[in-house]
């Protein structure tokens, strides 16, 4: 348990926030701050609120992210320590990858990514095929990965990125959250045999992956992953990407980030009517 | 940060085990408390042997599961306290539903069974189809279903199940960690086609789906589930069963469980040769 | 070459219908009489109006179905010989086989029966699947089978009829052209995944299985088979449905049937736009 | 009907074979002769033994294909003339396409190449990914593409090949009869998925996709498509691999070249045992 430079007692969950933080940030193991590297003279200033097992946080004003109480974050490595205090780096880190042709899957990806913003403390990366590297997978804990629907199966663009760029990272990269959304010509035109493809692409890499229960609208969904025809232009078709983003980011927020306010099973969702 | 009643400090994980605890539970968020239920006097003593972020714990002697300090189990609501130490639920639950005509599946079943035991603090339920009821589903964090390939799909049984007993409870079970395994006629008879639709009906129901990147021998895996021809007699076969159990029960512990330890990422793992 | 009683010679195709006659049909083999069954007296006066490689036909005036001259149908077994005029069969057997919960599959399958009803020739079977039996699936040469979207795979009750009621007629009935379509709760719900557990169970039965290339409309088409959601309301819907009927007794019409005037390559499409 | 230059009759299928004659042919429809072009001298010593509705065949000594009496072929093309005589082309045009990186493909494909070969009246072309061109499937009444499992997906160079080579070339290549094959690293590891997804593309361009029901041993099938671990040395391997072909040029010469004789349906088949 840490104090604030004044030695004020840590705030409970709760309890009032205090100044300048932003949120509670529920952190993991005490254990794994060994693994954490030391930071110095970054965050002299630091709001040292913490409480046993979280710890109140505040945006980092230079924009790297959140960081929080030395606790630890899982795996131990975003783990940040001030100099009177510690701090943990709790963002969850999303990759929004996407290979689009017409410019249509790409404006799925802009949506998919407002939805994943509606979860604060996620840290968001949206990459074009064209851009990304391994290193943004190895990267992240969560990942939407959107194609265009060609023939029914993922474009072989974004195919090659995981059988050429991907492949050697195989096996190192286990354990994320992962999603699909892809955009066909017409309804009935494979869009969701588009998102099977990636699914499987993606299972492949050991990913653990989902779609969405929720409904969107009135007759929108996403349980295999957003689909739209063309550009999505239907209000419904929209918020599906959206929420299929924020879904994921809230796995993530969940699942890898551990902060059980995220859990999108105790928050209102839209049934089937 | 809260201290025993000798006033002792509390344990970091890595030091010794304290007397009658069975293990370190890392512990979510202290501002879970509030939703934990009300414990009254059952729980007087409980401030012991905790540390910032987690607790030593151990078996409830009632029989009412796993207690721990008072930091916060995930979804808090099973945080109970035992007599001179406490104890956190650090069990993940894992089921494994099968349904079998000719007895193969079950003992596939068994396999996966054994692969879920290796991974310590996991409670276990296996359910044949005819047994189980909607409650099993619900209980648990992970699960593992099995199904006789029949004609390159789940069985009707299997899909009544989860049409029939299931179905008023979907949007009520999302997040649950989600694996397959079949049992066919002959290789290429369809059991990862088989697989394919049990997870198919699984992410429907909001759970997050997985396979196994693997090697559980030389020429054997279990990519989208693990799959048997008729009786799972070959040693790799068995192992790739019990793979796919472990990997389970280490996604729960990871995820759902909050142990670190647990990540298959940081164990040795057999690779394609 | 046969001759009708009078001696006259045989009609070529593109010569005026010879009195009582329906239509041109085209015969396979000659020597595919051998495998015919004893016509008997009921035919006496068989050998008229013929042409070698096709004959004109009539329908049986006793509803035995379509009859023809002696040159052969295929699999000769539905030879049949008229009074004055022969009559070879040609008829197309198309079965549409559906599950219905709220009675939008059924409208689906009104819909896929309206297309098949589109090309001439063509005999039909429309089946509630509680009505159908194993015969129904022998009968036909073609055949589009049609379920709700339950958890993204064909409902348990339409898995049942598969597995139990045409389990024993497996290895029986392989070599039909078939086809799915499914009604779902929602655009992205799952009705494409769900065609594709319908076409992996017809693959199964050693079905060929294909898909509709064309547009139904400006947006809407049936690659992996008819989707709707809900009722099939909009009329882009209802016309892929249709289309996929018409489709299906085309293929029926020339691969069973062996009439090239219905190659749907040969007939106007509308393509994507 | 035609005679030889002798003036023999024809035979009628059951008869003798006449000298220099390899099978008989069914030919379709007597009406498709209007849209023959002449062959003029090509074929001036050519074995006249036809029949009504089909005739005998012999091998172009030429090389050039199967030619056969002039009744009709279907779509025409096909069929030429002699200077007494018409004779129509009844081969079946059977390609075999598949991306390979290791050798074991290919060899799954040299296999499957020998079950097609043991279709007599078949054309075969074995074309690797890297000489083939859009001609060649539009040369083909059937195909068997197979690929490397790759992430449980298709290679995207075989992948390359549909979205780039072939995508102009979609809407115009319908009703051809396919099937994949496919080589993974393990059992388990994918290789029904990829023929999956080479499914998923075939149906996507109008084919009519299959797999086989029956067992090429003990163990094996191909329900949907022949898959291998690695190099396909298991004798039951390589006999699904020869099954496949074998089915694939079946269905050719029953649906697209009319010879009733080559239904599977009729001949011996070995069952799940």
């Amino acid at each position: 348990m840490v104090f604030d430079r004044a030695g004020n007692p840590p705030p409970r969950a709760g309890q009032e926030r205090p100044p300048g933080c932003s949120g509670f940030c529920t952190v993991a193991a005490a254990g794994a701050l060994t693994r954490v590297g030391p930071v110095g003279d970054d965050f002299p200033d630091w709001l040292l609120q913490a409480t046993a097992g979280g710890c109140w946080f505040r945006l980092d004003p230079r924009g790297r992210g959140f960081f929080g109480i030395g606790l630890s974050g899982r795996w131990g490595g975003r783990l940040l320590i001030g100099e009177d205090c510690e701090e943990a780096e709790t963002m969850g880190k999303v990759l929004i990858l996407y290979d689009s042709a017409t410019g249509n899957t790409a404006r799925m990806a802009e949506l998919v990514a407002e939805g994943v913003s509606e979860i604060a403390g996620t840290e968001l990366r949206l990459r074009d095929l064209a851009a990304a590297t391994a290193d943004d997978v190895h990267w992240c804990d969560g990942l939407a990965v959107g194609s265009p629907t060609n023939m029914g199966v993922l474009s072989w663009k974004m195919k090659r990125f995981w059988d050429e760029t991907m492949g050697p990272h195989w096996m190192k990269v286990d354990g994320k959250i992962a999603c699909a959304f892809s955009s066909s010509g017409g309804w009935g035109g494979g869009s969701e045999m588009a998102c099977l493809s990636l699914l499987t692409v993606l299972i492949n890499f050991g990913f653990l992956v989902f779609g969405v229960t929720d409904y969107a609208g009135k007759l929108t969904t996403a349980h295999y992953g957003a689909i739209a025809v063309r550009q999505p232009r239907e209000e419904e078709v929209q918020a599906a990407c959206r929420l299929l983003g924020r879904r994921l980011a809230e796995w993530v927020a969940l699942l890898i980030d551990r902060r059980d306010e995220e859990n999108p099973c105790s928050k209102p969702r839209r049934a089937v009517e």
